[in-house]
C-alpha cells in the first residue's frame, strides 16, 4: 500500500472474508455500514471477552493421567528431545502450533496503535488460521523500539513454535525483519502483508492473463501503491517471467524511476523499494499514472481506499481488454461497474461483495497447512508461487470466468490443494523434515484443515458457547 | 532445592498429580516403574504430537462472522483499546490467558536442558492450568543467554497476556528475574518453584501446627535445602511471625549462618540466599543437619531425592511430636513410615501414593484463577499466604487430621475458594482491576474452574480424540 498520511478514520486495509459494507455510493452511508458492523463487534469483544481459548488435544481420564502427560513421565519426553531437538516437531505441539508476531505499528488500516490494541485483530487471525487451517496460532503482540528488537524477540520465542507469521509491521521495517529472520530461524517465518497479498494477486493475474490470451513475458504491467504487498508483487512477476522494464511502480509522487528526486533518500529509507526502482526504472516510463497507464495491459492497484483514485479516462488509455485489480479496502481504486464500463476485461477488488475477491485468507491458511505438513525449515518465493499457481488452477474446477477469476472462500475443497502444492513445494526445495507424496499431503491437509470445523460443531452442541446476544439498540434520537 | 550436581538421570523434581512410582523399597524397582512411565510417554508424545490445541470461544456461523470477529467490525476495538489500554482486560481474551516462559535452565530434575527440551514439560503444565484452573495457558520457552535478556523477552510480550508463569529457571536467576518483572509489569508474575511450592509448604506446615498444638511465633524450624521453594518458604515464615532467629537453612555445606566461609562468594552470587543467612543466622546454630535438627520443632526438607537424606536417629532428637516434610521427589528424604516410627507426629512427602501430598498443584491452579478473576496488577506475598491459608483452612471440610493435613487433588471442590481467598486478597491490597464480593468471587470461580472439564466431556463425545493406543510390548529378552 502506499505508505501515505494516516487517514482519519479506521479504514481496513486487507481484504478479509465477510461481508463488506453495501457497494457505492460509499459514501457516508458505506462508512455508516461500518460504523454500525463496528459498533457490533466491541459490543461482541465485551460480551465473550475473547475469540479463541485452550483444550487438551489428548484423553484425560483422570488425574493419574498427569502422571504421562505430565511428571514424572513427561521427563524421558524432555530427555529425548534434549538429544535431538529435531524431535521437538514429533513429540509435542511445535509442528502445528505458530506465532502470530505483531508490533501494533501498522494495524489495519489504523496505524500505530501499539501492541495491546494490536491483540482483538491478533485474535481474529488467529481464528481463521485454526478455522480456515486448522493451524493454532498464537497471538504474541510485542512491545519494542526498534526492527532490531523485534527480530531479537521473535528469534528468542521460535523454540517453541512450527512457525512464525509477522502481521500488521509498518514498511519498510517489514521488510528488514522478515528477511533477517528468515535467514536465521529454521521454521518458515511469512509476513502476510507482504507474501499474502502478493500471492492472491499473482494467482488472479494468471488467470486474467489466460482469459485474456496474454503471457506474461509480453505484458505492459502498472502496480499503484508501493507498500508491502505491491513491492512483493512486483519480486513475484518478475520471477514469473515479466520484463522489469515493463513494470512501473507508480506512488503518491508518481511513477518510481532511477532518476526520480528521493532516491538516495529511498536507498537509506527503504532500500527494497529503491532497489524496485533501479530494476524497473519506472517501465521507461516518468511522470504520473496517467503516463504510465497508456498502453499497460494490467493495473494491480492496492493503495488507499478512494474509489475516484483512478478514473475511468486514464483507464481507456490501456491497451485492449485491460486487467484492473482495484484491491484498497474498503473501497476500491474504481467501482468495477465503473471499470468495466471503461472497457476493463477482467476486474478484482478485496471486498466479498463484488465477484473476484483477491483475499489473502485464499493463501495463508493453505501456506501454512502445507509447510507444517511438510515441517518445512523455511519458506522461499518458489513455494510462494506454488501457492498462487495452485489456487490459480483451482478456479478451474467450477469454470474459469471474468467473473469467477479466482475459487472464493466459499469454495473450502480447495484450500488442502493448496496445502498440498506448498508442501510439495517445500520438498522439492529441499527445506521439508517430512517427506510424502502429493496424494498423501492432500489426504493429510484434508484431515486436518476439516477438524476445527468438526471441533467447532462439537463443542457448539455442548452449549458451551453462549449464541450471540442481540445487538442494543441504537439510542432514539427522540430521546434527549 | 539444593543446588548440587545434577543427577545422572531424569528425577522429577516437583510433586504433581498423579500417581508416583511405587513406595519403597524405591531402588531399582521405583526406578523400573519411572522408566516404564517415560517409555509409555514417549509412545504417546509421538502418537498425539502434542497436548493442547487452540478453539473458538466464540460463535462462528458462517464465515460472514468474521467481519465481526475480524476485519472490517475488528478495527473498532482495535481503536476502543487504543484509547484506554486497560481494555484490553475486556474486549480481548487477555484476561483470562497466562503465557509460561521458561529459558529451559532447570527442567524437572533434569538440568539445562534449553527451550525445546523443555516444550513438553511446559504443554503439560499448560493442559493442568487449563483442566484445573480454567486459564489459557500458552508455553513460550525462549532461548536467552542471561537473566537481563529474559526479563526483557517478558516485557517484550506481556501486552497480551494477563498474567506470566515463570517455570523451570535455574536458582538464583530465577529472584532476579521474578522481582523484576514483577516490579516491572503491571500484571501478576509468579514462579511457581518458588511460591507454588513455598505456598502449598506453608499450607501443610499451619495445619500441622493446629494438630500439635504448636503457634508459629513459638517454633523452632529446620528447612533443609536453600534452593528456589525453601528460600521463598523461609520468608513466608517469618511474614507470618516466626521468629528468624529459630529457623536454621541447611544447604549441602551444612547450617547456614552469618559467619560461615562462603558468605562473601554468597553476598554475589545469590544475594536472596545471603540475606536470609544474615536474617537467620543458622537459628543460632552451627554445623550439619543433625545440628540444627536438635529440639527443632519442624523439619521443611526440600533437597534431593534420596531416602536417608535424614536418618531416623536424628529425628529422634527433634521436640516431640515434630513435624517433617520430606519433600523431595520422586523419593522423599525419609520413608513416612520410618519418620513415624521415629516419633513424627505429622509426615508429609510430595508424592500421591502416600497421605499428605504438599503439591504445587494444590495452589497454582487456583492463584492464578483468583488473580485473573480480579484482572490483579500485581501478586505478593500476602497474597500467596492467602491462597495457603484458605488451602489450609478447608482441609477442615472433611476432617483435619494426621492423615489428612491438606486437601488432595481430588478434592476439586476445594480449589474455587482458593481462588476467591486471592481475588480478596487482592481486591484488599488495593492492585485488583475489578472489585467483587468474595461470594462473587467464588461463584466465578466455580464457573471457569469447570468448564473445562465440560469442554472436554464436549470434544470427548465427538470421537474428534483418538482413544489412548495399546503400549508397545517390550523387545522379548528371548529374540536377538
Amino acid at each position: 500500500m502506499v505508505q501515505a498520511e494516516p487517514p482519519s478514520r479506521p479504514v481496513p486495509r486487507k481484504a478479509e472474508p465477510g461481508p463488506s459494507p453495501p457497494a457505492p455510493p460509499a459514501t457516508e452511508e458505506g462508512e455508516g455500514a461500518t460504523e454500525t458492523l463496528g459498533r457490533r463487534s466491541i459490543e461482541l469483544a465485551g460480551f465473550y471477552h475473547g475469540k479463541i481459548e485452550t483444550v487438551p488435544s489428548v484423553p484425560i481420564r483422570s488425574l493419574e493421567d498427569f502422571a504421562l502427560w505430565y511428571t514424572p513421565g513427561i521427563a524421558a519426553v524432555s530427555r529425548a528431545i534434549e538429544a535431538a531437538p529435531e524431535r521437538s516437531f514429533d513429540l509435542t505441539g511445535r509442528w502445528n502450533t505458530i506465532a502470530i508476531v505483531t508490533d501494533g505499528s501498522r494495524v489495519l488500516g489504523l496505524g500505530n496503535v501499539g501492541p495491546e490494541a494490536s491483540l482483538p485483530v491478533m485474535e481474529g487471525k488467529a481464528m481463521l488460521f485454526r478455522y480456515l487451517g486448522g493451524v493454532n496460532a498464537i497471538p504474541v503482540p510485542v512491545r519494542i523500539n526498534s526492527p532490531g528488537e523485534l527480530i531479537e524477540t521473535v528469534e528468542r520465542i521460535a523454540p517453541g513454535f512450527g512457525g512464525i507469521n509477522l502481521e500488521d509491521i509498518a514498511s519498510p521495517k517489514c521488510f528488514e525483519v522478515l528477511e533477517t529472520l528468515q535467514e536465521r530461524l529454521p521454521i518458515p517465518v511469512w509476513h502476510d502483508d507482504q507474501l499474502g497479498t502478493a500471492a492472491s494477486t499473482v494467482a488472479g493475474l494468471l488467470n486474467g492473463l489466460e482469459l485474456t490470451g496474454r503471457s506474461i513475458g509480453q505484458i505492459r504491467t502498472v502496480l499503484l501503491g508501493a507498500g508491502a504487498a505491491n513491492l512483493v508483487t512486483a519480486r513475484l512477476l518478475v520471477t514469473l517471467g515479466h520484463d522489469p522494464h515493463a513494470i512501473s511502480l507508480v506512488d503518491q509522487r508518481g511513477i518510481l524511476h532511477a532518476e526520480r528526486d528521493d532516491m538516495d533518500e529511498l536507498m537509506l529509507r527503504n532500500p527494497w523499494k529503491y532497489r524496485l526502482a533501479l530494476q524497473t526504472n519506472g517501465g521507461g516510463r516518468v511522470g504520473e499514472l496517467a503516463d504510465a497507464l497508456r498502453g499497460a495491459d494490467v493495473l494491480l492497484a492496492a493503495s488507499r481506499p478512494d474509489p475516484h483514485a483512478v478514473s475511468a479516462d486514464v483507464i481507456r488509455t490501456m491497451a485492449d481488454d485491460p486487467i484492473v485489480f482495484a484491491l484498497a479496502n474498503p473501497v476500491p481504486e474504481i467501482w468495477p461497474d465503473v471499470a468495466r464500463r471503461a472497457g476493463v476485461a477482467v476486474v478484482a477488488t478485496g471486498r466479498s461483495d463484488f465477484p473476484n475477491q483477491v483475499n489473502n485468507s485464499l493463501i495463508f491458511p493453505a501456506v501454512f497447512r502445507g509447510v507444517l505438513d511438510a515441517r518445512a525449515r523455511s519458506i522461499n518465493d518458489e513455494i510462494v508461487l506454488a501457492a498462487a499457481r495452485e489456487l490459480a488452477a483451482r478456479a478451474h474446477d467450477r469454470g474459469l470466468t471474468a467473473e469467477h477469476l479466482l475459487p472464493t472462500m466459499e469454495e473450502r475443497e480447495v484450500f488442502p490443494h493448496v496445502a498440498a502444492a506448498v508442501a510439495t513445494a517445500a520438498v522439492d526445495a529441499g527445506v521439508a523434515r517430512v517427506t510424502r507424496s502429493r496424494a498423501e499431503f492432500l489426504a493429510i491437509a484434508q484431515d486436518r484443515m476439516s477438524r476445527p470445523a468438526r471441533l467447532i460443531e462439537a463443542i457448539g452442541r455442548s452449549g458451551l458457547i453462549a449464541p450471540m446476544p442481540p445487538s442494543t439498540p441504537l439510542p432514539s434520537p427522540s430521546k434527549p
